[in-house]
């Protein structure tokens, strides 16, 4: 049974449904509020931005779906891995993509609590405007950036992680949080961005893998999120920080800033495509800190996070 | 007579000097750090941070002068200027560049004080390792960015801008204003970054100027920051401010970093090649921040600034 472009965004908005009455309950008093927007070019989002309230500070859980003719870059990438129509681009003959996700980044207010982001997003483009043999993928991934890194809340949420995977692939843990490990690097301060989690990108079928398989896989990355995430909001709400953990907090979240405005595609792809600047960048925080050449104490539990922001640690 | 390189750094470094003890003097209290670092592949730099003053909250006026093969993608880019030798980038013919600036970001604690950016440089490069018809360009300029705008002020920054400019060139004004309005652009947010100032690049030679007419122009705008820029501390260091003005700071540095780690090309180019990280990130604010889709209140101080953050305002 194909599985169509209707059929995933409509999953989404349920995801989002019930990702944001999970986040409110964790909360207690915030609720989200809503902006639904529309994009000139074909289709649009719903927007939902949580804020000031007991545990979050800031965060959106954010769904759209968006269609029209593919922009050029899109349809060079496909070049060599489908055979593209030759008079592709030319005028009439356009493709028309189509894109669909869930992107959700939470700030926390208590140091204690990780900063999270999640994206689930599946992607499609037939190789002519007459439809024909095209591409489609599946992409996303969670990862966290706890601005104190507890080694008993990262090996629980890589193992959430890890079960997700198991489910439907022994492989993918290991390759997809490689892949995070990758990706979440801030080259500059040769630092990763948190402890990484799962990334992947451009899943279809495989030797092993159905369509529907990594469809299915997808889908459960969604589901895994809140209930990890909530989990970790439970276990950190209630400790008490000082105004020295919220000036780490606040430098840590200047580095989510740096990484998000310097390295992340989607954020560039969202900037430089014209997208809705206000969504794109709901991932920033209220608030962020730059010290010059800021050096944690010996031995403190700020130097201890500094020390393990490093790519490949096995957290399980 | 020739202008050496060692003659230009010698001269930036006594900049350096002069505009540190006038802003040591602006702010009564804070003095300036000194971070002395050398640059592996050849040359280094003076860094020198203020912070926690009566007036800065955190600047930095920082010198270097580095050297050593110049990389790909710069050569590449005097294919069109220069005639280059053919065997250039080749093993043992890779140009040697030079390249000696002064940059200031100065963030001040009173949102009624303005933000300010200077930065004047220098680079040079031979046509091939024996030297021969090389480049040599001068570069730089002043922009403000007011959290409020002050119209006063604003006529003030730029008459003062001016002067320095129809003392050697009358078109310079007016070319170099442009420039800083298109270059100091928020694209994403269709904003300017403030109210503009001066902005230039590769000036050598031209039918009416001299280099050494473009260069005692370029000595003139360095000269041209430290009593400008105290000017406008002295006119609005003692205004109180309320918490929402410090708010309204906030977002205007949040909009700061945005434009630094999106568009700014030597940020990119110093974190892409690998620069002193600390030196280039000194230009970030010690707070920032994000409100999802923030609207000021009509007819608020806060609207009037929003409004003239556009290109192509005659502010004298």
């Amino acid at each position: 049974m194909e599985i169509s472009r209707d059929t995933i965004s409509a999953w989404l908005k349920e995801l989002q449904d019930s990702i944001c009455s999970q986040l409110e309950k964790a909360d207690g008093i915030a609720k989200f509020e809503e902006d639904n927007w529309t994009r000139p070019e074909g289709g649009g989002g719903r927007t939902r931005i949580i804020r000031n309230g007991e545990v979050i500070e800031k965060g959106g859980v954010l769904f759209s779906a968006v269609h029209g003719d593919a922009p050029a870059f899109l349809f060079k990438e496909q070049e060599h891995s489908v055979s593209l129509d030759k008079d592709l681009g030319k005028a009439g003959n356009v493709p028309q993509f189509f894109a669909t996700g869930v992107s959700i980044v939470i700030h926390p207010r208590n140091p204690w609590v990780p900063i999270i982001h999640m994206n689930i997003r599946y992607f499609e483009m037939p190789a002519s405007k007459n439809g024909g043999a095209g591409v489609r993928w599946l992409g996303g991934g969670i990862d966290l950036t706890p601005h104190y890194v507890n080694e008993t809340d990262t090996k629980f949420f890589h193992s959430e992680l890890k079960k997700t995977c198991d489910q439907f692939n022994p492989d993918y843990y290991t390759k997809f949080k490689k892949w995070a490990d990758d990706y979440f690097f801030i080259s500059h301060r040769k630092e990763t961005r948190g402890i990484g989690g799962i990334f992947f990108d451009r899943l279809n079928e495989s030797k092993e893998m159905s369509f529907q398989q990594n469809f299915n896989f997808w889908k459960e990355v969604g589901k895994t999120f809140a209930p990890t995430y909530c989990e970790l909001i439970n276990r950190n709400k209630n400790k008490s920080f000082t105004p020295e953990n919220q000036q780490w907090q606040l430098l840590r979240r200047g580095r989510y800033v740096e990484f998000n405005l310097v390295y992340d595609k989607g954020t560039k792809f969202g900037l430089e495509t014209n997208g809705r600047v206000e969504s794109i960048l709901m991932s920033l925080p209220k608030t962020a800190g730059w010290e010059y050449d800021f050096k944690p104490q010996e031995n403190s539990e700020e130097e201890k996070t500094l020390s393990m922001l490093k790519k490949g640690i096995n957290w399980i």
